[in-house]
């Protein structure tokens, strides 16, 4: 292992360089302690969409910056209480788990009332206004990735687009890439899928609660589909959290990833400074950075 | 969505010059049925870890050309009959299973028996004779990835190591680097930690049952690690193929990463021709390439 003892000295000779003004290098916990107030963002209760399931809550934040016309049916299905009594269909290991109406192939579909039968995919948007703070580190899939507005994205000359880390949440589609409504909607629950980026049209990112999801029974039939209705999960009831009393609304804020804070708690998870990493990378993933999010405080 | 209809032609346009002579592109299903016999191999049953749990067996591949000592400790262990009644100490929700001697900490700890107290941290191998299929897209962590013996690796100019994929399977450690001895192991159930990468010693991956683990309930404490006895979960019996009578011997093959259909597979993932792609990304990350087991044929 004469190697390895190389490797670590040459870390820890880096130490002094990165380490800047501070006296202990940040961690991700150190940084999220020291954070200002001001680097937190109250969660819009209208892009907060509360599902709730056996055991309890999964909360979505959605992404109208990224995905309006989809948001915006979503929106409208949850005011029409569509989803409330429909299922998880699908669970499928290290890949999603997806859920709508079961008879959502079939002439006993329900309604999607008064939202849009048809949008257009909206795989990536122009870059706009969009901010963008930009990962230094190489990536598999894209020229560049970053985060913008609290989201995991990629980047090319011209156009952002939504990237699927675990967590994500899209609106499933069929054969024609504007076939998705967001009335049938899966989460990303193994090593992200990022072949799927600009294939399918991102909508938001699961918050809280996901593992009320990721430890549901593997459906087994193709693709992780359940094979009988009786297998399905039921989703009891899924709204808007703008739509619910004031009293059962959750409240939850989230680091800005446009603040300083943010920018730090990236450098911690590159360089891993803690005592025990004997090899501090000095580079990470766009999908290994957490998005931390808390209870909105007082 | 004009720019999008441009990536769509620009990907189609491509096509004639990707799909050589066959006359449909490859897909992972088709590279599969195609592949021959030979190449195909057969897991030595002296690396092929049989765990039992409720609910069945979780099958673990052992990789002796990368961890060499981990892996005579741990085939000693389970000779000894170390982990039966042992149980599963933590599940973190994407990120970790961790099993062994609850009592590992404390003076009630289990004897390792004829296993090794003290091993050397494995976390790279010089190249060596180890074969290695290099990917050709970029890598956030590593200056090269690929495939060598079955398992994903990432490599520099002197050195090998395994990469921290879903379903690899480590060696717990504490704060010294040679700290960790297989008695104490985790897989990953989340999105791939390539920060552990030369920071643990990697001894092999799940190559069936995971959905028996990643379906267990997360553990409250810190870390996600139980905090009750009554929360664990047991494991009954821990045995090597190799040590089983043969009746009860599971037999499997995998695809050989250094064959030409391994190859081919490769490539239908970086290019994803099925209909359903409308912007095949033409990359691949060495954690989204599947390695195909299958039961080996009579």
């Amino acid at each position: 292992m004469r190697a390895a003892t190389l490797r670590c000295v040459l870390a820890l000779s880096l130490l002094p360089i990165l380490a800047t003004a501070q006296s202990a290098p940040p961690t991700t916990a150190s940084v999220l302690a020291e954070a200002p107030a001001s680097d937190w963002e109250p969660i819009d209760p209208a892009n907060l969409l509360v599902m709730e399931v056996a055991g309890g809550q999964v909360l979505i934040e959605l992404a109208p910056q990224f995905a309006p016309e989809h948001v915006g049916n979503i929106r409208q299905l949850a005011k029409q209480h569509y989803f409330d009594g429909l299922a998880i269909v699908r669970v499928q290991e290290n890949y999603v788990v997806q859920w709508g109406d079961p008879e959502g192939e079939t002439e006993q579909r329900r309604s999607l009332g008064e939202a849009k039968p048809k949008l257009p995919a909206e795989f990536s948007r122009g870059h706009g206004e969009l901010p963008f703070l930009a990962l230094p580190d190489p990536d598999s899939y894209a020229p560049r990735t970053g985060f913008s507005l609290g989201f995991p994205v990629a980047r090319d000359e011209r156009e952002t687009w939504l990237v699927h880390c675990y967590a994500m949440v899209g609106a499933g589609r069929g054969g024609p890439a504007d076939s998705s409504t967001g009335a049938e909607l899966y989460t990303v629950i193994g090593h992200s899928p990022r072949h799927l980026d600009r294939n399918i049209t991102l909508v938001g990112r699961v918050i809280e609660g996901l593992d009320r999801l990721t430890v549901l029974p593997r459906g087994g039939g193709a693709m992780g589909f359940y094979e009988t209705p009786e297998q399905r999960v039921a989703l009891r009831r899924v709204r808007l959290a703008s739509d619910l009393p004031e009293s059962e609304r959750p409240r939850r804020e989230r680091l800005r990833t446009e603040s300083a804070s943010f920018a730090k708690l990236v450098e911690a998870r590159r360089f891993r400074r803690e005592d025990w990493f004997v090899n501090p990378v000095g580079r990470v993933e766009v999908c290994n950075v957490p998005l931390p999010v808390r209870v909105a405080q007082p």
